[in-house]
């Protein structure tokens, strides 16, 4: 063999996008070591202490592609283990309308964070030729020689060397502020003025006596209030997790539980039963309140040393439910130009041939795309917090999928794009706002046309139509 | 005394912002630990190893009133120890051209960074209840307790307590990246392409066999080249620092000694005779290659416990001379804001009275002024290799020059705003923009009487005229 040896990938961050990425590199004949700095969530002391804290994230096809892509049956695992969401349920002045997520009947599904981080890890293990080490705190990394030192269980430090070392572990990436201080990389966290908490909606009793779901499962549940919000998503134990966004200062200023009971009055009447007055009072003031913050950072690589993946590379605000998806898009597209640039597990002299040009072409591709789906989920906000009770918004949404249902290669629309291709998220939004400018072209026409025929039936309702004429010429001038 | 304790400020860092800011507190009465990484610069052993390494500041309105605020006699100290420099003198094809900074004849002063720390840290030492600790490197802060641990000398770890914590501890700030992890801090830091080498030019003897400058001492010297340039500003020993910027790129192309003097000789011709061959090729190869960072924070405080200065909370790049300038005003608003709030330096139970609303007063004043230097730093970047040699450019500056000569009060060019007054910088540019916009209505009307003029003489011109005239109407409609 000479000076060559089998290439060893160290990934810090056993979370989803660390896992699922150790498996990719166990099938491409890598020695994979995974870091993580938690115990073993899968041991039943750690498991016990998980209850009553489920997160659930909406797995949609960008996910479920990157986990098809490995050819082994975690797509249908995880989906027997998650609850399908095929439209949002908007809850106003007590009554509910449920908005498809797409005209054809796709739908997106609801899963528990834990349990598919649990599901990721038992497959990365059975490959032999991965190695996950649990209670390792990453200290430093020598980035230029790629030797991360770790503190391990709290006891002693001890220091592996890698050709190429992958961060993976989140938007407070450690392995990301040290690849900062050794190389220029462009850096930006904004957080938004929202803060959100956690609520339990416990499981309902049937007719029959056993556990039911006490709102329609097959939903994602919104209670849109403008500036502030609160959803639910289905768990398969029948009960719902509720998350209520709202700016920190109206956290702050209910203080009591009568406050906190009037202003549920006020805004989620409906709530109140289903999630039960003594539970609501205890989530709302034993739970933290979370921070929600956007971060993109450039390039993704360091030369041929060392990539952050995920949240690492770019944490966005959940309202697009794509921050997973996202990262498990990050580790399917990492692994095609991989394989474009016929990267071998092999390292001599401790490099790898090709690694720094693959490795900047995954930055050249993805920076824009993790921008552009960070920008798109702060937008999101304003649309489940705001416009999906707007009559204008829902018209435009009709047509477009009025228009999709007929004409599907024509107009896509933006949700679709985003949740339901793998197109690129950078070239989802180009399409968009091309659409939206024929859209408006086309809505803008109709109005013209309608108020022209109008006009030619009878004088007497002129006056009452041309405002409206003009207003369309005029914004129709804007658009070319 | 009761519960009254004297109120303790650290200040970590004691370079020139931590080092004022150490001798403000000092005067309001507070107990000052000043803390820095490196050891007392002032030892001969270390003044030794700083040889060569001189690094130049311009010293402007800005930095001399927050040294004459302190009363002492910090502002003459100072300037007698500095080059003063009344205008820029721009080389180009081998000759050279004067542009003053100032119609009024105001200068800017050149200043060794190290002989100004020093200066600073003698008075700062001075001060009965200033106490300076060197070779201190912060490992990490309790950040609602205020209680810094150091690792001291590399020897051992040691916690001090404060009723207030200062970072004043540069562009890669320890302190900043510690209040992160604790509080939602908006933050943005971006690279520029443009790296930098220091150079130096020795003194020239003189006709009387004396040392003397190789260039005119009371000018910053630039060659500007468009996308790169080299600038040279006087030291009082006779030579001049000089820095060469230019992309990264064109760094790494420059491999051998032939490469770099036939880039020189194409570029910089009259520059080699005085920097000399030699010290030419030492300088370039040897010395590191630096880089150009805007880093933007916000806010920068930490409630009532903490606060961020100085390059800490605004590092731009150089091209405006602003840097330490904007540092020293921070301090210099930082107290006279504490005493807005009657701020006293008495800590009752750990807590200084007021002292949370004046720092968020602080952070509310201070982040948009540098914000908007960070932006104004990296617009002269463009307008220092670029524009000072375009006609154009001139022209309009010129006109700028005479306005403001005879109606001082109507026009003042951006420089002077910027560098000869202390007016808040977000006021400098928007008093810029709205004089831009009279200054282009001005131009354009001289232009469109002109042409009227002429017209009117005879109608031989028109043709010649026609299209001035169209533009100039054009861009009037454009302005309102």
């Amino acid at each position: 063999m000479s000076n060559e040896e089998q290439g060893v990938v160290g990934i810090v961050g056993a979370g989803l996008v660390g896992a699922l990425n150790a498996i990719y590199f166990a099938q491409r004949g890598w020695k994979v070591e995974l870091y993580e700095l938690r115990p073993d969530m899968r041991l039943p002391v750690h498991r016990e202490s998980r209850r009553g804290k489920s997160i659930n994230l909406a797995l949609s096809e960008r996910g479920l592609s990157a986990l098809r892509a490995t050819g082994l049956d975690l797509e249908k695992t995880i989906l027997e283990a998650s609850v399908p969401m095929k439209a949002r349920m908007v809850h106003i002045n007590g009554t509910q309308m449920s908005q498809a997520y797409s005209v054809n009947g796709k739908h997106i599904n609801a899963v528990d964070r834990a349990r598919l981080n649990e599901l990721l890890l038992d497959a990365a293990e059975e490959m032999k030729n991965v190695t996950v080490h649990f209670e390792h705190r990453l200290l430093q990394a020598d980035m230029d020689n790629n030797n991360l030192e770790f503190m391990v269980a709290n006891e002693e430090k001890r220091v592996y060397h890698h050709d190429l070392v992958i961060g993976a572990d989140g938007a407070y990436s450690k392995m990301r502020s040290q690849m900062m201080r050794r190389m220029r990389m462009d850096y930006n966290q904004e957080y938004i003025d929202t803060g959100y908490c956690e609520l339990s909606m416990p499981p309902a009793t049937g007719p029959d006596g056993k556990p039911t779901f006490a709102l329609d499962p097959n939903h994602l549940h919104i209670w849109p209030r403008h500036t502030f919000m609160l959803i639910a998503l289905p768990n398969p134990d029948y009960s719902f997790t509720c998350t209520l966004f709202m700016p920190f200062q109206m956290f702050e200023d209910i203080k009591t539980e009568e406050q906190l009971i009037q202003f549920f009055t006020e805004n989620f009447l409906d709530s109140i039963p289903l999630i039960g007055e003594e539970s609501l009072k205890k989530d709302f003031f034993a739970n933290p309140r979370g921070s929600l913050v956007t971060v993109k950072a450039s390039p993704h690589n360091y030369e041929d040393k060392s990539l952050i993946i995920g949240d690492a590379a770019h944490a966005m605000v959940p309202f697009y439910g794509q921050g997973m998806n996202c990262g498990f898009q990050d580790v399917e597209v990492l692994h095609q130009i991989l394989d474009r640039h016929h990267i071998k597990p092999v390292s001599k002299s401790n490099r790898i041939e090709g690694l720094k040009e693959a490795l900047d072409d995954y930055s050249k591709t993805r920076v824009k795309d993790a921008h552009a789906i960070c920008d798109l989920a702060l937008y999101n906000y304003y649309e489940m917090s705001h416009a999906v009770t707007s009559i204008k918004f829902l018209a435009r949404k009709k047509l477009e999928g009025v228009i999709h249902y007929w004409f599907p290669s024509i107009i896509i629309p933006l949700y679709t794009m985003v949740s339901f291709s793998t197109l690129p998220y950078s070239r989802a939004i180009e399409r968009w706002h091309r659409q939206s400018h024929w859209l408006n072209v086309a809505m803008i026409s109709t109005t013209l046309a309608t108020a022209s025929l109008v006009a030619s039936v009878g004088f007497k309702y002129r006056d009452q139509f041309l405002p409206t004429v003009r207003s369309a010429i005029d914004t129709m001038k804007h658009l070319f």
